[in-house]
């Protein structure tokens, strides 16, 4: 993975500096490929790039379903829209799996401990997608400590290799594409929107 | 496909009805499968239902990268947000393309004649994802009649297997599954979040 800052970084946090009053400009829908090989689309939140790097961080519950996809197949795309710019960013890569078990803790750790109450809270939750809990007492445990992350939070950590910006604002469109090339140097190239 | 009237369709209707006051509410995200097998994601616009069934409208341009995905896998994920009442549905099924080859023109005219003028000016623009043409002109040809979809224009059927609806606004969140069953029949199913 190249460590250079990329040039996108700087238009992706244009926009999130510009779309800051809209708590959900934060989050973006993840693509990735289910066991039968049929893709699969959800809202996740962005939780920050990686100590100042390019990779972005998401969290998420080691029951979901999409740690099984991830394991099998760990590529993704990210389309993040800013509805008060009106751009796109389609992020395409691939996500690394950070559970209780990686050898390295730290960024799972740091993660962690910027959650709130709230989003540690439903980690403790009954398993995801099964049948519902009828005793919701289950959904009422302690907060867990902030110290120590709880067996099923998961860090996921994606590795963008290609980035399609999209604005709408403009007429024509402006669309400008960001990959990486064969030394791991990022290139730039306009095209037709 | 079935053509009884979904239970989720009532669900989606009042969240679409509640978020009317935000345009990009009418958005979603779709995933689709590209040539290598890897997941793909872009924001499209909903535009409405078939005849009022379940069937989601699209529209796309026939030279556009998600033409060809779907030519060699239907399969598709529909991923909506709606800010204003913080709920998903995740839409599962397979997209059908009508294009100006189509034996059946009647659902492709009908939604062409439902455009605005500049969006079937978009058809006219130079191939999409191409080096940038510097003729800006190109993008300015005059906009095409309301009576005869030009070539480039492709609408997109998404035939709907399996809807997931989370609702985030009540602690614990609420999560219900609709899926069709053997008999082609609408299953309801509360689950965890």
């Amino acid at each position: 993975m190249s460590n250079q800052l990329a040039p996108w970084r700087t238009t992706l946090s244009h926009a999130l500096h510009r779309n800051r009053s809209l708590a959900y400009a934060r989050y973006f829908q993840l693509a990735t490929i289910n066991i039968k090989g049929e893709p699969t689309n959800r809202t996740v939140v962005f939780r920050g790039f990686l100590e100042e790097k390019n990779q972005l961080q998401i969290i998420t519950d080691s029951r979901s379903e999409k740690i099984n996809h991830i394991n099998h197949n760990s590529a993704s795309e990210i389309c993040w829209y800013f509805p008060k710019t009106r751009e796109q960013f389609r992020i395409s890569g691939n996500l690394t799996i950070f559970d209780e078990n990686s050898v390295d803790q730290s960024i799972r750790l740091r993660v962690w401990q910027k959650l709130s109450d709230l989003a540690r809270q439903q980690f403790t939750w009954p398993e995801t997608g099964q049948p519902i809990t009828k005793n919701q007492e289950n959904f009422s445990l302690p907060t867990p400590s902030e110290n120590e992350p709880i067996s099923p939070f998961v860090l996921l950590l994606f590795i963008p290799k290609k980035v399609d910006h999209l604005e709408l604002r403009s007429q024509p469109h402006k669309r400008t594409i960001y990959y990486l090339d064969d030394s791991q140097t990022w290139i730039i190239k306009a095209v037709n929107p």
